[in-house]
C-alpha cells in the first residue's frame, strides 16, 4: 500500500496537467496475504538463483497470476508492455528486475487493477474510452483534451476501447514520462531544456 | 526507394549522435512490382470504403505479407509495434493510414527488412546485440555507446538478441525521435525546450 503520496504539479495553459505521484511502496511489512505469499513464490521459481526477471520472465509470472483471477477478465500482458514496465521500475539499469522493484511494480498493478475493474462495469475486458478518462484521472494524473485525445488514438483499438494491458501500458508510459519531467524540470518553471543525448536517453528507455 | 535524402546533424559531448533522415518516399511511379500489386490489393481489401488501416488491421496486413517471404524468418508484427508504426507515419493525427502513409511506411520496411537479412546469417529470426549496432548504423543512425547500450536492454530479449518487430519498434521509435528532435531544435543549437504539453505530446504519441 502506498503510505504517503509527495505531489508535483505541472501546469500548462489553460488547462492543468499533473500527476499525483507516488513514492515506491515501502517493503513487505511481513504480514503479506495468500496472494502475495503465491506471488513471492512464483517469483522465485521464475527468477531462480539470480532473483531478477527479464520481461519475458515478467511476462510469464504476471500472467500466471492474472490467470487465476476470477472477478476481472484480462487477456494478458503483451511482451512489449512487460518490457516498458521493466524501463519504468529498473532503478539500477539491468533492463531485469529484482525482488523489490517486482514488488513495487506489483502493487501499481493492483491498484491500477482495481481502477479498471471499476470501469469495465460488464466484465468484458475492455473499457470505452468515455471510462478511460476516468480511469487515468483516478490514477492520479490530470490531462487536458488533447492528451487525452492522443492517448485514446494510440492506445484505444477500432471500436474506441482499451484492453487492461492497454491501459497498463498507458499507465507505465505517463508515469515514466511525468517524472521524467519532474526530474529536469528542477528549477520548477514548468519547462526543460534537452540535448540530444539527454532526449534519447529518456524516450529510448521507455 | 528513397530518392533523397535532408540530413541533420546532432551531436553530443565525445561522440556523434546523428540520424541520416529520408524525406517521404515519392508516391508510386506506376511501375509496380508483383509485391507492390499484391500489397495493394491486401491494402484495399482490409481497408474497405474508408481506405484507411487502424493498428490491428496494419497488423493483419503486414503479417499476412510477410508470411509469404522464403528468404527471411520473421515471426510476425505485435499489435505494439504496429501502433508505433501509425504514430509514426500518421501524419493527419487519425490514428489511422491512408495508402499514401502506408506504401511509406511499406518502404521503410522494406528497407529494414534488408538490413535485418544482412544480420540474421543463420536465418534463426534474431540478431546479435553486436549485430544490432551495425543494423542500427545501416538504418542511418549513429549512436554513442550508451545509446547503444540502452537500446539492447530496452529491445533484446534475455539472450541479447532481437527479432524482427523489436528492430522495426526500435527504429520506428529512434525514427520518430531524432524527427522530434530536429523539429523543436529550431535554432540549431543542439538543445529543445518543452513544457510539459508539447514533452507528453511528443512522447504519449510515439
Amino acid at each position: 500500500m502506498v503510505t504517503s503520496v509527495c505531489w508535483f504539479l505541472l501546469r500548462e495553459i489553460e488547462n492543468r496537467i499533473e500527476a499525483d505521484h507516488p513514492v515506491p511502496a515501502p517493503a513487505s511489512t511481513g504480514e503479506e496475504s495468500e496472494e502475495d505469499q503465491q506471488f513471492l513464490s512464483i517469483f522465485q521459481q521464475i527468477a531462480g538463483d539470480q532473483m531478477e526477471i527479464s520481461a519475458n520472465e515478467l511476462k510469464d509470472v504476471l500472467n500466471k497470476v492474472v490467470s487465476t483471477y476470477k472477478d476481472i477478465h484480462i487477456e494478458g500482458f503483451s511482451r512489449e508492455s512487460c518490457r516498458s514496465m521493466i524501463a519504468l521500475m529498473d532503478m539500477d539499469g539491468t533492463g531485469r528486475l529484482n525482488l523489490q522493484e517486482f514488488r513495487h511494480l506489483w502493487n501499481k498493478i493492483k491498484q491500477w487493477q482495481g481502477i479498471f475493474k471499476r470501469y469495465d462495469f460488464d466484465y468484458i475486458g475492455t473499457i470505452s474510452s468515455y471510462e478511460m478518462r476516468n480511469a487515468i484521472n483516478d490514477a492520479g494524473f490530470r490531462l487536458n483534451n488533447q492528451l487525452y485525445d492522443i492517448v485514446i488514438i494510440r492506445y484505444a483499438n477500432e471500436n474506441m476501447n482499451v484492453d487492461f494491458d492497454s491501459f497498463v501500458s498507458c499507465l507505465v508510459r505517463l508515469e515514466g514520462m511525468f517524472r521524467a519531467f519532474h526530474a529536469f524540470d528542477q528549477c520548477g518553471d514548468g519547462t526543460i531544456r534537452l540535448n540530444v543525448l539527454e532526449w534519447l536517453q529518456l524516450t529510448m528507455y521507455a
